[in-house]
């Protein structure tokens, strides 16, 4: 079977969304190449292991070179203090534009979140065209990324999906996961449909299966063709039996970003 | 397993949806408060039973006092004189949310009607914010209760679900109840998301099962989670094989209140 | 030159609108018939006065009788008990508009009221079909008269225009009033095109001036050819001066409705 | 069972799809007369055969008569010379609708197409208000069938489903055909629902299977009942196994009418 | 003063609005060619007179050679029969524009018409976006020729202002006019702005003044500057006291279109 | 008279727009204390001058201790190298908001730019909600902003008004700024009605006099009272005769951002 990329680009590959990546993405590119800050093991075959730290340009343009298609899980997904985070969301960002305008403009899968409107309440439908209320410096920098892939399109053709990924993992585990579960089936198809697309543009995509409990409507991304297949219900008797009611004045029931919006600001 | 109310009141509960809820929602509550103004036999173990006219102030606090969920589907159902309309609907919803107001807030299902939109076409496509257009003096009385609940809430927090049943029978029996149609096991997973969500605010719901006809759009509300799964389309051979065809001028086919649109004043 | 109406009846003509209209709009009918439930001095050779109690259903019949036109002010226009509501705005409502369909179905100016969307912000700007958020029992009952109406209009064709009055005073005296001030000359414009309109329907229009501050938009109803000339600006650095700044906690700077927003339940 | 109609015309009904309505209609109507300029062989049982040029105005006139249902698939379906499309499209739809306003007002199921938008960009998302982009004279006509039936539907009350269907074959064979595809068991469906409804009036509907790749949204004509059930995604592996990737500057990946967006003027 | 075209192109320069632009617009081109069916009088000396049938192909061709700017009031503006609407308002419009596309694509003024809206109901306002409603046979050729500017416009480059006429006259003489009166200095000048715009686009325009009653909102073309002075208020007491009021059951009253929604086919 | 503000900060007030804010404003605090980088001369007696370097956090912390009001017009407002840009508008915004928050939470009227939406075509027509396209480093810096403002907000209370300033200069001198013109007598009108409100929030405001030309809907701040009164349409001539046509394919002519969606990326 033909492959759909030359080289895959990875990073933040020993993270938990970039050991998945890692792990189930082999048979799309010719080559894999996976990169972090971290110790990442041994190179399989079809590997090829980069220890990069996103602030440095030079390292960055090194990195992407060769790969006509980025899966960008690097950088801070937690909130932190400024500094970190600008020096991996925000600097990291604009290096990793940069190299890609350089280096032939592979296609790029953005691991943007739902933190970048995290203050919407949770009864509120959001589409892609929905204000921007970022919940912390984490989402700031998050709609960083998002407004620079806009640029980068506009401007210079880099195309980019930029995933607002809910709740990755295994399981949904809380209430809130109840509707911002991706699971990791739906994620490993997400992104192929994203680099299989004739034309990708830039468009904004909630990372979220298709849960029977919904906060986000993808109906404007429906021309990629994904559609995702797991249901967080499955998991919502053990949910409602393990966690305690919050009650309705609880933040994690109210907004979106759940206790994200909570978090203050994290001084050096 | 843990119930989801110490005490559930559900009124009218002599009529024919009332019928259902006390048969199958025993287990979501210690204890079961029925009331209607008709006799309603036995209690059984975990019910109390209390005969109340909506319409008396004193008796309607009594009734609600010590509950901390309701499901109302007391007062009158279908078009009706004023002066009887009044009491049962109006002073008695009154009565209903002054005692929830001063009896702890419990929670509200509260069994709103399609025929506050019933003047609406029957091709229009209604969501939550549809215009009100009744099409009779009871439609007229269930957008009373849904604006009275909607300030109680902005007023003083109590938490409503307005629903707006569609046609809720064991099975769909005429063409435009292929549209309407909302099954008894559709309704009774309905009630039990609205006292399990833990935030429920005071949404607008369209009470209609998963039918292929459609007119109404829930979308606003799938941040409950309730997702209906029966279908009225099992239905659609045997119905258009019983009623003859209206015809395109006829208001049953125009209108989504249906014949409801035709009646009269009715006068004491 | 000719008159728009024959007989224009104006109910709670001893009220502060009522006054105005009663001086003002003399010109348009051949006979006012002016009505209230206090006393209305003399009558001019143009009108004709009756005492009448709006929750008096024969009473009422008869003072709709003959006329072509109403313009509705009667009933209580501020929070009050639930009793008295019920007799003056729901039940002399109902009153009125059974005897408009017994009646020839004159056409029917309704004093409506911001405060039947009185818990919206004030940040939010609101059209025609915005969700009816109403402030209080007196809110609640101005939303009984616009779902009444719009009954009577798609069930028996009695046009209606439905007036969600701001402020209507000589002037704007305070912060609020700057949003929602109605002079009286537009208010007087309003009833006349309302009445002279070949085709009026049964629309909402906000009663409200050209003011520089805007929450309301009016531009459903343009076609009705009603632009309001007169901007409460002029009285901006009055209001500035005499009234102390709020703050952006009080509700008064919050809601639409206002102090409204905080009365509460007036019990007999 | 009884027939939904008494005589069904089949217009075009030696092309691709009319053959298709042709073989699997006949149990809908007692008599199924088909019609095209080209031979249509053997009548069967139930079948009268008509030949008639849609331009020409007395025939067509003969060829409505007596019918309450028509599918009218005649007429030019591709890209050609305006004297062509003059004649066939815009002439022949105007006798045609002549012919059902003298006839009548059989109900109408229109063949138009998904080139009456096709310079809309496939990352658009089209309800049944789209504005029309055609792409080419073909579009055009299209347009013109659609808006003359809006017209005889609101002056003289002929009903019709404006169908621009997208590409009814037996299988998805391109990646646009992913988004495009109606198969023909959803067709058939379409036109089944499309005459069993009591009232149809003029709704534009978009031809298309319930498909992974969506650009069209039907939301607007559920009220008809109609859900189609099959799905291009089974073919998807084969269609990007067998296409070469057309890249994202590629007119067919842009644009939802492919390529017929770069025909040239067909000249005479 | 620099001109803003070399040579300006008025079609249909012997009817009305014609006689307007060409007395008018001198000033705004080098040479002004004037053109229509009947005689044109004498020639100014910086008009050119050409005489030309708009369903002659070949004469059609030479008429729009050398000319940067087409201002299109040529062919039938009141409804008549199919074959002669086809002639003038179809054939020409296609023979307009293929010359347009071969002679190096002059901007266009179409004089399009509100009665490509007709059937929509005075109390609804109309953006550039609302579905086409035509009234009649003249306003589906009008729709032809938007549909067709549209696609020539997407393909091929040609711009075109497709400026749906109200009423252009001296003065608004009847209630209808309130609301579609076009002044023609605000015709004029509209004129003007659509040839001095950098980028015109193909933009829908109501050609309306900035009357009081409005049934149209021109937003959407505010990038353009054009912002019109005129209002038919002045007319208004005059129109009022002139005309009968037409009671809100006449067409007239209710829909856009007035009387032209009452028109039959005219047979040849 | 009372003041607005007890001690107003104006940053960048030895800029073009500075200059303006600190000629025209001292007349709203009592104590204006303007800042910049560069030299501001002499102290006037209601004055305080601080020099500060906005990337300097513990400097912008005591440059805003003891300010009720700040008017931001620091940092850099043109495209530049991301390290600059890094500096003055991410870093200094950051520290801005910090300080903000840690000094009792002045009021911000924040210089936002019309470049974060200048990708937008000129033919489109934004309000607040439309999608952030920035066509350039400086516009991605100001989309920073305007996020971090949000969630300054949503947060911590921090009210700012997001002032998308278009093109603020004595005259409109290019056909641009026909539709971005802001008089200097507007925006200072702007700036005290954000400082008036008595709840301002975070809204986002196109700062633009009331042109003729428009490409931006400000109705979602009505409710401030501002009302714009200068209209670059005084200047259209002198611009169209002093300006060349650019023509329909001149991105100047295409997008709002003009020619800073040309620029390309400056390297240090």
């Amino acid at each position: 079977m033909t492959k759909i990329l030359k080289r895959l680009l990875i990073t933040g590959a020993g993270g938990g969304l970039g050991k998945v990546a890692r792990e189930r993405l082999s048979y799309i590119a010719d080559t894999i190449r996976v990169s972090d800050i971290v110790d990442l093991g041994e190179a399989a075959p079809h590997e090829e292991i980069v220890n990069c730290d996103l602030a440095d340009y030079v390292a960055v343009n090194d990195l992407v070179a060769g790969c006509d298609g980025i899966v960008h899980f690097g950088g801070i997904s937690v909130e932190d203090s400024f500094s970190r985070i600008l020096k991996a969301n925000i600097e990291g960002v604009y290096n990793l534009y940069e190299a890609a305008r350089k280096n032939g403009s592979p296609r790029i899968f953005m691991a943007s979140s739902n933190h970048v409107v995290g203050f919407h309440r949770q009864d509120e439908r959001l589409d892609a065209n929905a204000p921007l209320r970022p919940d912390g410096l984490y989402g700031v920098s998050k709609c960083f990324a998002e407004n620079l892939a806009s640029m980068y399109h506009d401007k210079f053709g880099v195309e980019t999906a930029l995933v607002r990924i809910g709740s990755s993992y295994p399981e949904a585990t809380n209430r809130r996961f109840l509707a911002t579960w991706l699971s990791y089936d739906d994620l490993i198809s997400l992104i192929v449909y994203v680099f299989e697309a004739p034309k990708l543009g830039c468009p904004v995509i909630y990372g979220v299966s298709d849960n029977d409990t919904v906060w986000w409507d993808n109906s404007s991304v429906r021309y990629l063709g994904w559609r995702p297949t797991d249901n967080s219900a499955v998991f919502r008797d053990r949910v409602y039996a393990d966690e305690p009611d919050p009650g309705p004045d609880d933040p994690v029931a109210i907004y979106q970003g759940g206790k994200f919006t909570q978090d203050p600001i994290i001084e050096d």
